[in-house]
């Protein structure tokens, strides 16, 4: 990667969506798709609570929008950046959409389905693996995420 | 489970919903959703070529309907039905939404993400995991896929 590569100002977008997200009492993950000639084809954060949808994250939101917007099931060539290590089901999502590159922030011990857990991606049942490029703007996301939830705790 | 258990009739709703997706050009899952109180909640099958979405399994669009219904994130003591083992998406959405019983068909050892492959409900990162039952119908749902991709290859 060259010092031109645009994936900080991508995970910097992204960083925006989470913080919204925190706004508005959700859990603060952002994410963006970018299509191969640069474009930036959606961007949003985590509604769960907002849209009373469990499979409203930030990752899902996106996909479904890009695939909307080019009328495809796949999205040949676009990147993906999130602020925190996809879940299964966003892996799985990801890959189902064939996305080429999936860049993501902090590491999730908790619920991530990537480097820990399932590792979606590590077994023959994936069909389509990203390249993955982790750690990106992970202290941001990580501490977005710190804060949140340490606002949840002081609000008891 | 006692003769009287609805899962039978269930899991027959589910396999016409995977009828008219087959008839539909989409691969051949259908889904239902089974509240606390026995009232069907949610039923359709894969709509992922129809809406240019590859998150549009059939599971993912029951518990998204079923959860705009009841306008909340989490369908405690909810029931699903699916016709094929649901793949890692589906597995983890399940979670999410904290379907209390999961019941299955044929088993998916292309794609699957329960009993094989990522196995999702079988690790730490897992924060809810349904009770399972699976094989239900299993010979019916086998069939429906196996016509639908051998009609594929004739085709061409």
């Amino acid at each position: 990667m060259t010092d031109a590569h645009p994936f900080k100002s991508h995970m910097e977008r992204a960083l925006t969506e989470a913080r919204a997200a925190g706004a508005r009492g959700e859990v603060p993950v952002g994410a963006v798709i970018i299509a191969r000639d640069g474009a930036v084809l959606a961007q949003n954060g985590n509604r769960t609570r907002e849209r009373a949808d469990p499979t409203a994250h930030a990752e899902m939101l996106v996909i479904r929008e890009a695939c909307a917007q080019l009328g495809a099931e796949r999205l040949i060539g676009a990147d993906l950046y999130v602020t925190l290590e996809p879940c299964p089901m966003c892996a799985a999502a990801i890959s189902n959409a064939r996305i080429a590159r999936l860049y993501y922030g902090a590491a999730d011990p908790k619920s991530g389905g990537i480097a820990q857990g399932p590792r979606v991606f590590s077994h023959p049942q994936c069909h389509h693996r990203p390249e993955i490029y982790d750690e990106i703007a992970a202290g941001e996301s990580e501490a977005l995420l710190r804060d949140f939830f340490s606002g949840l705790r002081a609000d008891r």
